[in-house]
């Protein structure tokens, strides 16, 4: 990691240098040999995958080895609910639906309503409840199937999580949250007891089909620390390893480097921005690789590797790989302009977020189907 | 507090000097003034108070103000499942049960299953569970209201507890625990967040009900740190402070002095003893504050002060003050021998566990009626 930068569950700042986290966090690339032994099963391999948005893993040889004997995995994921949610969100969830139609997977997806609620100072929980009601949509609207689905969320479903937790608590010393994720002694007895929970639903489907079943965790590489933890105590209480899969962080509006934050509204496209907010945005923030003038854009072309509008379309938005290569061939020309590029973009977001909220106002009357009930 | 001596939740050891435990703690010596404010609403005093068992409180004159002023208070007391019951658990819950009786109070009973689990190395949720289904019996064969009492059960009533809990942890730091309960950087971070879950039931009625109502909650001395810390708290919430009511320990049979204890069972009678075992134990462990000859006894008299039997009689088992004033006399005068004094204490404690262990089995069908249910 460079000098400066801080990658915690709470916390990702300065420029971040994927190829050294991968050294520093003790995690495997997710090479071409393992993207094949996905795609064997899957036929195609999803654009996230493809285009090394999930770049590291834990143990998926593992996970695709008992695939292959015949023992399904379920896929884990989660959103502690606060502020909207913005594009950036969106990778683990995406590729855990993608998961879920390719391997036929059961997803368990966590609400942590207390986490946010713990780790910052002025939140209450009227505000974390209200985010609940909001993220649940976003989830909805990406097309899980509630039959396979459960949404756990931390306080309501405590009767069954609570339990559970323990047992991982009481493996876990206060050294090792310290040095982990940066806790003191002033750090309050909730935080700390914290990741006990958040590691539950990685074993909680065995615990009640008392028997092992191999879990998949698609998340951002910021979560890792929690399963550094947790990999070593669940094979203590008797269950296997999650397998683990990191994503990298959209970048902001603002440049490449660091992470998306809804806190920070302008350099975040939000699921609910209109498209009139999407194209300001766009235009007014999207950090841009070309030059300073037209004359000299045409002469010597733009940067598509800083170019923020390029780097969506490639991480997100324009899923032919064909047409992604003649972009960034037009624009490397000169022959694209900057402007012609955003607007590009801004067509895809706007096309992809009216799909994605007609579903998510549709997803209102549907939350009780995706409810966990103990 | 004298050289030696420990008082924490979890160790009770050494001689206890418990007026200099008031002064350490901070806690009000129950005096004879407050005890004639609770005469007055109640008639008669029970021979817990009569008799300087609960010796020490916080805030019950508060209490009896809010009480004369119209607001009725609930009970809170609780018991962490492990092991078996022994005599000394049931001084604060016969007190409670008093205080249903004679104020009409709503009782609510914590189970905090995970406590023991959390702190004892080697136990299991498989014995912790077992010994709450035995505990609850006990609870039951005093004679609880059903209609007015409520059995929280912290890991299967976690769905409303663990909210509330984190409410409470929020707002206490890792150098509190650390200082109020000898916990250190090994402490396990469940360990660690206890304290939060035992703080719930003082002010979940006032949650549930959305109106402060006051709190009353007899236990031993041992668990005041717990709401040294929570006292602190619960106002931030918006709810009152509990008043607590603190008994002394009831001593092991070997001599005054320290706690019972289930885990040594030489020195503790439990409820379900047989009356031959009762006999045994007496006889053969119960401290005598006799002399060493029946010569010198008839000479010189016992003393009851360190007599075991005695104290035990007038701790608990002798509600008749003229009765027991004669047994002390005698037994000071030499007119009573020990063998005499343990034959009083043995029919008075079988006579007692007679009627207990015949409720404690018409208990085993109404468990059901006094589980709360969220």
């Amino acid at each position: 990691m460079n000098k400066g930068d801080k990658i915690t569950p709470w916390e990702v700042s300065g420029a971040i240098d994927y190829s050294k986290l991968i050294k520093q966090f003790g995690v495997s690339k997710l090479d071409d040999k393992l993207l094949k032994r996905i795609q064997k099963h899957t036929g195609e391999l999803h654009l996230f995958l493809r285009r090394g948005i999930f770049f590291a893993h834990r143990d998926l040889d593992w996970l695709l080895d008992e695939y292959e004997k015949g023992n399904k995995f379920f896929v884990y994921t989660g959103r502690a609910p606060s502020g909207e949610v913005h594009i950036g969100h969106l990778f683990p969830w995406i590729l855990c639906k993608w998961l879920q139609d390719k391997f036929g997977a059961e997803m368990w997806f966590q609400f942590p309503d207390e986490e946010k609620f713990l780790f910052k100072k002025d939140l209450e929980f009227e505000d974390t409840e209200k985010a609940l009601n909001e993220n649940m949509l976003d989830v909805i609207a990406l097309g899980f199937d509630p039959k396979k689905t459960h949404f756990l969320i931390d306080t309501k479903n405590a009767d069954i999580m609570y339990k559970q937790a323990c047992r991982v608590a009481k493996k876990i010393t206060f050294s090792t949250v310290k040095a982990s994720f940066g806790l003191n002694e002033s750090s309050n007895i909730g935080s700390i007891f914290y990741t006990s929970m958040q590691a539950v639903p990685a074993f909680l489907p065995s615990v009640l089909k008392k028997k092992k079943i191999p879990c998949l965790i698609p998340l951002g590489i910021d979560q890792d620390a929690h399963f550094r933890i947790s990999r070593d105590v669940i094979p203590k209480l008797g269950y296997d390893k999650p397998a683990l899969l990191h994503n990298i962080f959209l970048p902001p509006l603002t440049g490449m480097g660091g992470k998306m934050s809804s806190s920070e509204g302008n350099v975040a496209i939000l699921t609910t921005d209109s498209p009139e907010i999407v194209k300001k945005k766009i235009n007014k923030y999207a950090f841009s690789g070309g030059r300073d003038t037209i004359e000299e854009h045409r002469k010597k072309g733009g940067n598509p590797e800083v170019d923020v509008s390029f780097q969506y379309l490639k991480m997100f938005f324009e899923e032919d790989d064909e047409k992604l290569k003649k972009i960034e061939k037009d624009y490397r020309s000169g022959k694209l302009l900057t402007g012609e590029l955003k607007k590009i973009l801004i067509d895809k977001i706007n096309e992809f977020l009216k799909v994605h909220q007609k579903k998510r106002e549709l997803a209102k009357k549907r939350v009780g189907e995706f409810l966990f009930k103990s």
